[in-house]
């Protein structure tokens, strides 16, 4: 299949929004409220000292399971453009290994359908949210933890495959070492009946429900962001790209997380005294439908809720958004683009740039807005509100300052071919475009 | 300037190859041989005791220079696909800093011309190579060793530049922990008189002196091999990447230097009992022309000269090159795609893949062959001998082993937009490509 077939395929699933072949949009919300209340899914936090199969290493402090696998929390030491005054501690997610997002994809009546299902993850608000078809991490694929096989893995890893979207992506430089996973679409052509916990559905009605907050996760938005048409790179962008991470410097160093400054283990928490960024903590989880029924586990709980906006203004080409060029510790290449405006406001004492221009557009500027929740595999409420905005006039006339470059965002959704270029927080947002959730005029 | 607008200049500038506007091609080499007998270089090893300015970090053995700039010997720690039998220790280059390979591009007479320096390098047989206008790491150009300033290297560092290439690129993962430099071509319309180090030189003078050995600097090399045309992304190449990202595992941790087992430390030398791979060792170096007159400084010295070459095949829409999907210790990503065959033949008591059909290659299958040094600020004589060579014809007709690939050379050179996608040592054959110093068909 030519690309250009496949684009129009997606772009023809796109429009379908009401229904698909299987089931109306309005009646996912129901299906989703329902398979919340039908498993009796339960997590709470307990003292680290109640936590099974999960502890902190005698040397090193870090936090491991016992089997090796999973992943680990340690620390990490950071420093950002040789400035002193850029240089902090804080714990890490540490997991090498790369798992599987993977959507199933199929021709339905004529129009490609999606298979997505109704997952709990601990974290979640609601926990249930519409998910992959497939979320694996190796040791899931490889049953390091003895649960149930994952349903549906084998489209993902046979040999002979008709694969749309193989491409490795970061995740959460703030929270993860170098984190990255593989996010796919596999087409199928064989009947494959959906399991009660799954649903195909049509892109666009994947747009409806973004539209709505926490229903759709974070590994569902990463992949559908790589649903953009791969074209010609933009040499100006990409030369862009490279003068930022030649002008910045990231200098990190994994410790021990017994070694982290400025952060504090408590009874049921690693936090910090001035109560900014995030915390560690253990919750015990029982699930019906999941590979194990109950489970022990840590999450990273944010202690604010985020802000991830594009300013978008309309250029002579077409629609644009403001790029970031932002250096987060646990990047592999220093910089990736992000959203205008990513920040737990709460958090920072000084409001990073362009911040009030969105907590202050007027709403008639705002062209989306929806709160969606990081992983809910390793992060705890993890709420941003994600938003398109309307750049204030002035904004949109000015040269951005250093960091910021306006972008059409067909060409971010291009980079999306390749990994470590558009951060995951912006990818939620390229998801809403390419869903058609969100229009940018 | 349109990027088919480009692609036809640097074609242009590729078919003229006796001369150029400035100097005929078989004079180039006089004049490579008269700057080396004329600026009195000596290169001579010392003991480590002897050595100015560098000195083993007590706690460590950290080999540093006093400044804490240029680049340091460290060790390094790596784990292949979770194999005992593929873990190793070993002595890395760590420059974290990235430098400028820069050529300033020119259109003189209608042609597209490059200024090449002949520069003195303390590793390059010869000395004296062929090299890109700048060369330069950032305590270079911020001068941190005090030396004089980089000569046109304005040009790289203007806010407002005619950029015609900009790309991160790695350099060996075997040697080098994650290193990547900028590879930049900047046109100029101003009128930029030639020192008399310098010479403008064509694509295609530059391809005719490719096949001289020794004659043209692994940056410049790098360089050249970024001037292919930018296209679309080819799916199933980026996919087959992706996969072998995925499938492949590398697990790396830097250590001290003191700690790595299997080399010892000697008077003059960091060795291996065995006598594989390679030694680090400390020269003097006296200069007429260089930043500064004389310094020290350490170099690794390979034991035994490599083999770099591409197996190539007819394919019915074109040539293609057999690559490698490789793992090395300093890669950032994992797998990088390099030569079919890349190795100290010697250094390996089982020979890899293929290296047999390389070495015993009729005359009449060897489609280019010359021998090429590795960057001689770092790498002391070290030298491979560069081929492609016509596949045998059981290998042209089989499917490859897992981790070798079929591909055109143009889509190579498409990834080379971007970085960590084609290691150093693939790109030097890239060059014999885009400047014509090798044809396959």
């Amino acid at each position: 299949m030519s690309a250009a077939d496949l684009a129009e395929r997606i772009a023809r699933s796109a429009r379908q929004r009401t229904e698909g072949a299987e089931v109306r949009t309005a009646d996912v919300l129901d299906w989703l409220g329902d398979r919340r209340r039908s498993n009796g899914f339960r997590v709470e936090p307990v003292p680290f000292d109640a936590q099974e199969d999960w502890s902190f290493d005698p040397v090193t402090g870090n936090l491991r399971h016992r089997s090796g696998g999973f992943f680990a929390i340690e620390g990490l030491r950071a420093t950002v453009d040789d400035d002193p005054a850029a240089r902090w501690e804080q714990p890490v997610l540490r997991q090498p290994e790369i798992g599987i997002l993977g959507l199933l994809a199929k021709d339905i009546d004529g129009v490609l359908h999606l298979l997505v299902q109704a997952k709990m993850e601990p974290g979640n608000p609601g926990l249930v949210q519409l998910s992959p078809t497939v979320q694996a991490t190796r040791s899931n694929y490889l049953r390091v933890h003895r649960g149930a096989r994952v349903r549906y893995v084998e489209h993902f890893t046979a040999e002979h495959r008709d694969t749309l979207v193989d491409v490795l992506q970061s995740e959460h430089g703030s929270w993860f070492y170098q984190k990255a996973n593989r996010n796919m679409v596999v087409e199928t052509t064989a009947d494959v009946p959906a399991h009660e916990d799954f649903r195909w559905l049509t892109v666009g009605q994947l747009g409806e429900l973004l539209r709505h907050d926490n229903v759709v996760n974070m590994d569902a938005r990463s992949i559908l962001a790589c649903l953009g048409a791969a074209t010609t790179p933009d040499p100006e962008l990409l030369f862009w790209i490279t003068a930022e991470r030649s002008r910045r410097r990231l200098a990190t160093e994994r410790i021990p997380l017994s070694e982290v400054g400025g952060w504090v283990r408590e009874a049921d928490r690693i936090t910090r005294p001035d109560g900014r960024f995030f915390r560690v903590e253990t919750v015990r989880v029982e699930a019906g439908n999941r590979e194990v029924r109950s489970w022990h586990q840590p999450l990273f709980a944010p202690v604010n809720r985020g802000v991830c906006a594009f300013l978008t203004r309309r250029a002579p080409a077409g629609p644009q958004v403001l790029a970031a060029a932002r250096v987060e510790g646990g990047f592999r290449d220093t910089v990736e683009l992000g959203p205008t405006v990513q920040c737990q406001p709460d958090s920072h004492p000084v409001p990073p740039p362009f911040l009030a221009a969105v907590l202050g557009a007027a709403p008639d500027r705002i062209c989306y807005e929806a709160v969606h929740a990081e992983e809910g595999g390793r992060f705890r409420d993890a709420e941003s509100r994600y938003l398109f905005v309307e750049a204030p006039d002035d904004v949109a006339a000015a040269e951005p300052p250093p960091g910021f470059r306006w972008v059409a965002p067909e060409r971010l959704s291009a980079l999306l071919w390749h990994g470590n270029y558009v951060n995951v927080q912006a990818r939620t947002l390229l998801a809403c475009l390419t869903t058609g959730a969100a229009e940018v005029w």
